[in-house]
C-alpha cells in the first residue's frame, strides 16, 4: 500500500425528506445563491421543498447551468453573485450545476478571469457551498473535483475546488430521472470505481473489496433499476455508490488510471455525448488495449464481479472485458464510436491534443497520444 | 435504507514515516500534552519519532493510561492539563490512550468531575486533540467514541467526545506488537464490522459488501499475521481494516447490534479481561441465541464470508456460527467463559446490572438482563 492522506468533510445527509433540513445546514445571516440547471427540479418537486426550507433567507437564484458547464455561463453566475455580495452557494442539480457551483465559489474570491482557475488547476480559497443532488453519478456531491468545458475552444478539464460543506441526497428525487440518464449515471459510477480499482493487483485487499463491493453492488440492481425506478431501496443504493465511488473512500493507498475519463472529456468536448455515455465507449477499449498490464487484476475483477472461475487466463481476461462492455450495452448504452458516428477525424484530434499537452495518463504513465489513438480504434 | 447524517472530519495520515508529519499537523502556538499508556513506544521507536517532529514544541507529557482507561487515571491527566494550560491533545498508542484522551479532552473545559460528562454520555465542548496509532483494533483514531472505566464500582461506559483532527498510522509500527494484542485486534475489529452488519438481510447491498470486504479481508489475512508480522502490506490492510471498521463508513443507512459489546464490557468490567478477548467469547453466543432473529443475514454472511453455499437452511447457519468460533480460536483466543474461569456470578451480576439499567439492546431492542443471560449461558 501506498502513503496516503485522506480526508472528507462533507455532511452526507440522506434519505426521504432531508430537504426540509436545509434550514439548519446553511448558518445564519448568509446571503446564497442557489444555483440550477435546466429546470427539471421545477417538474420532481425538489424546486418547491427548496423553496420552503429556505423561506425567509436572503437568497438569489441562477438559472441555466448546463450539461458539461461551460466557463461562458458560469462568468455569468460569478458576475451575477459578485453584484448581489452572496456569501453562501447552495447548488441543487446534478453533477454538472454542483461541478460549475465549485468554480462558481472559486471564482467570487478571484479577481481574474475564472478560466485561470481552470487552467492553474486548483483553488482553495473559495466561498462555501452545499448542494442538493438529483442525479447519482459523478460523486460531486462528495469530492473537491470538477470538470469545466469551454464552448468557444472545445475543451474540457479537470478543476479542484472546495469540498461540499454538505450534501442532501433523497433518493426520491430521483424516480423520476429519464431512464438514459440513469444508464449514464450506472455507467459514470461503474467507470469511476473502475479507474481506482482496474489498474495493479495485491495493492490493498480491503480497498479491492470495497471497489468491487460497488461493482457487485451496480451489477445486481442496474437490471432491477431498468424495471422500476421507483423502488426507494433499489434508488438508495445507486445513489449511495455513486456517492462512494468517487469520494476517496476507496482510493486510499492505491494507484489509480483515469485515462478512460481523459479521453471521454474529448469526445464530450467535440461531440457533446453526455460524460457516462463516452464512458462506456471507451473503457472497453481501454481494457482490451492495457489487457496485459492490468492482466492480473482483470482475473481478479473478472472472478470477483462476474464470477469468471475457470478457463485459461486469456480467455478468462477477454471475457470478463466482454462482460464489462455487455453490461454497458445492457443499459442501453453505445460501446462504439462507430454507433455514434465518430471516426478518424475526432481520433486524430485527441491524439494531437494529447500529444499537445504531454500527456501521460494512466497508472503507468503511458496513455499518450498513441495510445490514446490505439484505446481509440479499439472502440470503432 | 434508512435516513441518516454521516460526516467523519478526522484527517488520515497514513504509512511509513508518517510521524515525521506531526510538526505540521499540529497548529503553530499550540501548547501539547502528549498522553501515552505504559511505555511500549519508547522500545519501538515511536517515542523518538514523536520526540523528534515536536522538538522545539511547547509540549507536557503524561504518562500511564491503562488498558481500560479509568476515570482515576484520567482525573490526574485532566488536572496536570488545567494547570499546565495545555490547549491541544496528541495521544500516542492504542485505542485505550486514544479512548482516554478523549476524555481528557472534554475534562480540560468542564469544571465539575470528568465522571460526569462520562454518566451524561456526550460532550462536544473539547481541546482538539490529534493521535498516533500504534494498535490496530479499537477505531478510536477516526470516530468520536470512547469507553471509560471507573475501578473503585468495576463500571465500564461509552463515552461520546469529538473526532481526531487528524490520526497517523503507520503500519511498521505495528511490526512488534504482542501476538496477542495483534489477536484481540483482529478479533476486535471483526466483531465491529458484524455489530454494524450481523442485524437485518436487505437493508443497503453496498454496506452489506463494504462489512463483507472487511470481514473477508481479515479472514484472508489472520492466518499470514499469525505466520510473520512483519509483512508491510499485510499490516497496512490489517491497520486500514481497523480503522475502516469503525468510522461510520459501512454504518451507513442500516440497523446496528452492540448487544455483543456491552455484554463484553461487563466482561472486562469484572474480570479484567481484555476487550476484544471478551468479544471472541460473547459474539458466538449472541448468534447462537439470536440465530433465528438473524438467520437471513448468517445465511448471506455464512455463504460470502465464508463459502457455505450448500445444506439446508439451520445447517448452513450453524456452520456459519461454528465458523465464526472457529476464527476466533484460530487467533489463539478462548471463545468460553469457562476458559477463563468465569462462571454463574458473572452471568447473575450482568443480569442484574441490565436490568438495573433497563436495557434493551440489539438491533431488536431485546437484549434485556434475560437475554444477556441466555447469551452468556450459549458462551459457558
Amino acid at each position: 500500500m501506498e502513503n496516503f492522506i485522506f480526508q472528507n468533510p462533507t455532511k452526507l445527509v440522506f434519505g426521504k425528506g432531508m430537504i426540509a433540513r436545509l434550514g439548519e445546514l446553511i448558518p445564519a445571516g448568509k446571503r446564497v445563491m442557489v444555483t440550477f440547471g435546466g429546470g427539471s427540479v421545477r417538474r420532481n418537486g425538489v424546486y418547491d421543498e427548496v423553496c420552503a426550507a429556505l423561506a425567509g433567507r436572503d437568497t438569489v437564484e441562477f438559472w441555466g447551468i448546463e450539461p458539461n458547464p461551460s466557463i461562458e455561463t458560469l462568468r455569468e453566475a460569478i458576475a451575477l453573485g459578485k453584484e448581489r455580495e452572496v456569501d453562501f452557494l447552495l447548488a441543487v442539480g446534478g453533477g454538472s450545476v454542483i461541478d460549475g457551483t465549485k468554480l462558481i465559489a472559486a471564482g467570487l474570491l478571484y479577481d481574474g478571469d475564472a478560466w485561470e482557475l481552470v487552467r492553474k488547476g486548483a483553488s482553495q480559497r473559495t466561498v462555501p457551498l452545499g448542494t442538493v443532488l438529483t442525479i447519482p453519478a459523478t460523486g460531486s456531491e462528495m469530492n473537491n473535483g470538477a470538470v469545466i468545458s469551454r464552448r468557444e475552444t472545445k475543451e474540457k478539464y479537470p478543476f479542484y475546488g472546495n469540498y461540499p460543506l454538505f450534501s442532501i441526497l433523497d433518493p426520491e428525487k430521483t424516480f423520476t430521472l429519464p431512464q438514459r440518464q440513469v444508464a449514464c449515471g450506472l455507467a459514470d459510477t461503474f467507470v469511476h470505481v473502475m479507474e481506482q480499482y482496474m489498474t495493479v493487483a495485491g495493492q490493498s485487499r480491503v480497498m479491492d473489496r470495497w471497489a468491487e463491493g460497488i461493482l457487485q453492488t451496480l451489477v445486481e440492481i442496474a437490471p432491477e433499476i431498468r424495471k422500476n425506478q421507483h423502488d426507494y431501496d433499489l434508488m438508495a443504493d445507486f445513489m449511495l455508490s455513486a456517492t462512494m465511488g468517487l469520494n476517496g473512500f476507496i482510493a486510499m493507498g492505491v494507484a489509480q488510471d483515469w485515462a478512460t475519463h481523459m479521453i471521454g472529456h474529448e469526445l464530450t468536448a467535440l461531440h457533446g455525448l453526455t460524460h457516462g455515455a463516452t464512458l462506456a465507449i471507451v473503457l472497453p477499449g481501454t481494457l482490451r488495449v492495457l489487457s496485459a498490464q492490468k492482466g492480473d487484476k482483470l482475473l481478479q475483477y473478472g472472478e470477483r464481479v462476474w464470477g469468471i472461475t475457470t478457463g485459461e487466463r486469456d480467455e478468462r481476461i477477454r471475457l470478463a472485458i466482454e462482460r464489462t462492455e455487455g453490461f454497458f450495452r445492457s443499459l442501453g448504452l453505445s460501446t462504439r464510436l462507430s454507433e455514434e458516428g465518430i471516426g478518424e477525424e475526432t481520433i486524430a484530434e485527441i491524439e494531437r491534443r494529447f500529444d499537445a499537452r504531454g500527456a501521460r495518463y494512466g497508472e503507468a504513465r503511458n496513455v499518450d497520444g498513441a495510445m490514446a489513438r490505439r484505446i481509440l480504434e479499439a472502440c470503432r
